[in-house]
This record gives structure tokens, sequence and C-alpha cells, in this order.
């Protein structure tokens, strides 16, 4: 029998667990879990650690009795996550600063587990994928297009976190001086122009009208000036600032997945366009983007399989 | 006796050979050669290759003669050089496409050689500095405001090259959309407002008056308020793109090198805030800027201490 890695994608307002056998789910579970809430109310770390900790935990037994040889756990989780498996903050989730998560769960389930940043999960899964037909794959530049904006790299085959966990934090890349507000405290950050809430706010801002991603997206298709201005405002942003993470890293092959991925069609083109317009010469040919897979398995499948990655190494 | 490595740091009009003691120069020599023009007349690559072969060489055999123990070379080269070691292209020198500089070097001189993009040799001299006090350091982001503006990334320890030997080609990060014209094609590139040349160009626009850097530092200093200004503009961009740089790498120290951090003072500070502005809170108390050793021998001491790292690695 192969090995099984259970991937666990931690959210704001629940948590999947999947056990994947490779790249393939073979169970699944899900908790509707408002964990940012709960750890609020909380309102100390002890208390919103164990709670986080008990979480998983129950995850993990209850998938147990459908699988029950589990080799290793992949963790997920939209935070600050340092090389020594720490993790150091959760921006969406408070009080769990300096939580050794990843120690304490194995300790808790008596199995390796691997604590990893929620985009550099996503980044895993599809360097992974891409590696099947080209082994010869070093590095990949990931984007998340969700409720925020994230980012991994995935850089000689290994997620880089950097020196505090927090690389990649492309959200925040500021696109537009003096822009829309961001919750980082800071104006014009690409999160307020390409996550699912800023293409709510582009289009209401061209619109006067609210209306959720899916809907604009259906609008864009059939041609809405409205619609098709926010994607543009979308694309645009992502554009220039995708230029300034292949300036800096030049890394050849990137994919955009989150649930905006989905409405890709609406915007790949011109994000490929944009891209190419603010690239130097030297790289405009040499780099790749493409949407990745943004099904809803993305941060689990990635976790698992880089769990099973590195717990072997 | 200790081992002495041989630093050659390769500019468009000169250049310099340095034997290296560890970080303590012990002998030098420099070739007023311009390169730029004469690998452009010589219109092909195989004579323009050759060209650069027989200068590096003759530099060689002179410090020879004064130091007949050389035990290995590094080349700082204004150009792409990949993770095999072979200039890609320099956008400076022309003729030099796919040029396999490090393999036919040591060929030629019968001693192992290193090449290395010059940026990134300046930056692993900082590095190496650095670490002196600080053993446990794994990573540096390096900037040489010169005639243009170059970077480096050191991580775990190495210069990190980039996919197509491109990396960290932060001077031409766009930082003023549709603003100055960039030799690069585009527009508002960072190197057309923070390098030697921006800085002239800056206030040239502020006060309708050319002068060369040195004399608008001296300016500065005496309050003049164009002079001030120049500054204040370098400063501001310059912050603006570290910040991006900050928000993808996630690295602590960043050292400012190249001629124009003599003038460290007349915008250092201002760097600093602007910096801090563009930061997102949980990284802005982690990084540190400082201006690194601007002397003109960092590009061959880095050149050197990286070549006696890497060949006995």
């Amino acid at each position: 029998m192969s090995a099984l890695y259970l991937g666990i994608d931690v959210g704001g307002t629940n948590v999947r667990f999947g056990v994947f056998d490779g790249a393939q789910c073979v169970a699944s579970y899900r908790t509707e879990m408002n964990l940012r809430e709960r750890c609020a109310q909380a309102g100390e770390v002890g208390t919103a650690q164990q709670l986080v900790l008990e979480a998983l935990a129950s995850g993990y037994h209850r998938l147990r009795e459908q699988c029950p040889q589990i080799d290793g756990v992949g963790v997920a989780f939209p935070g600050f996550v340092t090389a020594d498996g720490l993790l150091r903050q959760s921006p969406n989730i408070p009080h769990l600063e300096s939580f050794a998560l990843e120690a304490r769960l194995s300790e808790q389930l008596q199995v390796p587990v691997l604590l990893e940043n929620d985009a550099n999960a996503a980044a895993f899964g599809e360097f992974w994928a891409l590696r099947q037909d080209h082994p010869e794959m070093q590095s990949l530049i990931y984007v998340g297009l969700g409720t925020g904006v994230g980012g991994g790299w995935i850089q000689s085959g290994r997620p880089w976190r950097g020196e505090d966990g927090a690389a990649m934090e492309i959200g925040h890349l500021i696109v537009v001086p003096g822009g829309r507000r961001c919750g980082c405290g800071n104006q014009g950050c690409l999160e307020q122009y390409a996550s699912a809430q800023g293409l709510v706010s582009s289009y209401l801002e061209y619109t006067g009208m609210a209306a959720d991603p899916k809907i604009i997206a259906q609008l864009a298709q059939d041609q809405n000036p409205g619609a098709l201005r926010a994607f543009q405002t979308l694309a645009e942003h992502l554009g220039q600032a995708l230029a300034h993470v292949v300036k800096v890293l030049d890394s050849r092959q990137i994919r955009v997945g989150g649930g905006l991925s989905a409405a890709w069609d609406c915007f790949g083109e011109e994000l490929r366009q944009q891209l190419r317009r603010n690239m130097i010469p030297a790289l405009q040919d040499t780099v790749e983007i493409a949407a990745g897979n943004g099904d809803d398995q993305a941060g689990m499948r990635g976790a698992a399989l880089l769990a099973r990655e590195v717990l072997t190494a």
C-alpha cells in the first residue's frame, strides 16, 4: 500500500482535511468553524492555540477512521511560518503569535507534521504538478487570488519562507501610491485591486452597483463595460506587481490560482500583455504565465505533497 | 602562506585586478580599456570574446609576477550570469552572448575561475564582512548606486542568480509609470531616478542646471533646495523599490553601495523613512538598511572572497 498524507487547509471560517495518495484525494472532511472569531473570543494566546490544536486533531482522528495508516500531515496555514516551523503570526486569525504548531501537533498526534504558509503550500502543489512533465524545473512563482492576494515562491524545489516567514507578501506591493486604503495600514496595495474584494470594489466604483465576483465574471463575459473595466484594473495592477516580482526573482513560471482564477478568461490575456509591457527586454520572452489549478483542494493537496516530500527527505 | 585569490572587476571603460588575502588587497592593477567600444568595433561574438579573455589574462599574468601563487580567480562582470557559469548577455558590453567565460578563462590560465554578476559579487563582499560579526547570517539585499542601479541578493550564503541570470534587476523596477525614458525601452525605471545619472537628471529638471553628482552632494550639504530635492527624489523612489524587494524576499539586511553611497548623508535618513513608510507592519521593524562599503574595490573584493568560498567548498 502506498503512503498516505493528510493535508489540512486552515481558513478563517473553515478547516478542510484531505487524505492524499500522491496528488489524488482519497478521503476528505470539512468543518465549518470560524477560527478567526473563536480565537478572537479566546482572547489570549494559550486558549487560542489550544483551540486550533483541537480543531486540527479532531479532523485527523475523524479521517483516521477511514484511513488508519496516515504517514504524515501537512498543514497550510494563513500566516508567517518561519524556517524552523514556527507560526510567527497570522494576520487573519488573532492570538496565535509564536505558536510552535508544527511541533505541538506532531507531539499530540504522534505523527510527523509539516507546517507551511498556505500560499506556499498551494505554490508547491502547482510546482509538483508541473514537475511531472518538466523534471528539471526548480522554481515557480504562485499568486493566489482569493479573499486577499497571497504569493508563494518555490526555489530549488522548496518554498522560500524568508527570514521572518513573510516572503512573497505580494498582496501588499503598493501599485497605486495614495490609492485605496488597505487593512495593513498602507494605501494602494495590490490586494485592494486584484482580490475578490478588490474586484467588487472596482465594479462598485465604476458602476455604483454591488455584485459578487461570480456575477461580475458573468457580466464581463456578456461584455458589460463596468465589469470589463473592473477586470482590466485587476489585470493591469497584477501585471505591474508580477513584473516587479519577476525582476527580483527571475523565475520563468508563474501560476495564478485561488478562487478568482476560475475567471481567468476574463483577465488572463490582458494580464499576460500587461506583464510583458512592464518586463525588461532580457526577460520578456522567458516568462510563462498561466492559470493554475484553482480548485478548493489546492491548499490541502499542496500541503500533503510537500509533507510527503519534506518528511521523507 | 595563506591562500591568495585574484578578484577582477570588469567595467565598461576599465578593468580592475586585485590580489586578496581574505578581504585584504595585497596587490592591484588597473587597465583603462574601453571594452564597450572595443567589443562593439569587434562586431562579432568570437572576436569580442577573445578580446575580453586576453584583457583578463594579461592582468592575471601581470599580477602573477608579484604574487606567483594565485589559487583562484573571481570575475565580477556586468551581465547576466547563469547558474552554470555562462555569461548569457551583457547589457553594457556588446557581442558577448552565451560566452562560457568561466570555463574558457580557467582553461587558458590553468587555474579555477568563478564568474559572477558584478552586483552579486559586491553583495557577497558586504555579506562576508557582516558575517564576521554575525555568523548566523544567511541573506542580504544589496543595491549598488553607480552609473546605473544594480542589485544582488545573497540567500543561504550564496548569490541568487535567477533562472536566466537576471535576478535582482531592480534598476528596472518601474517606480513612476509613464515617467522618464529608460534605455531598457520602458519608462519610469528606478535607474532613471536613483543612479548617478538619475540624480543629475533630477537636478537638471529642478534647477535647469547641469552638475555632476559630487557637486550636487556638496550643494545638498549646503542646503541648496534643488540639490536637496534631487536627493529627496532618489530616496523616495529607492525606498519605494526596496519595499517591493523586501516584501518579495523578506531579508533583514540591506546594504547600499556603489559610488553614490559616498553621499549617504544626503539621502540615508530619508531613505530609511521612505522604506519604513512603504513597509507592511509585520516587516517594519525587521529590516536594517545602511550604507555599505562604497569603495572602488567592492566588486573585485567580493569576487575574490566568493571565489575563495565557492572554489574551495
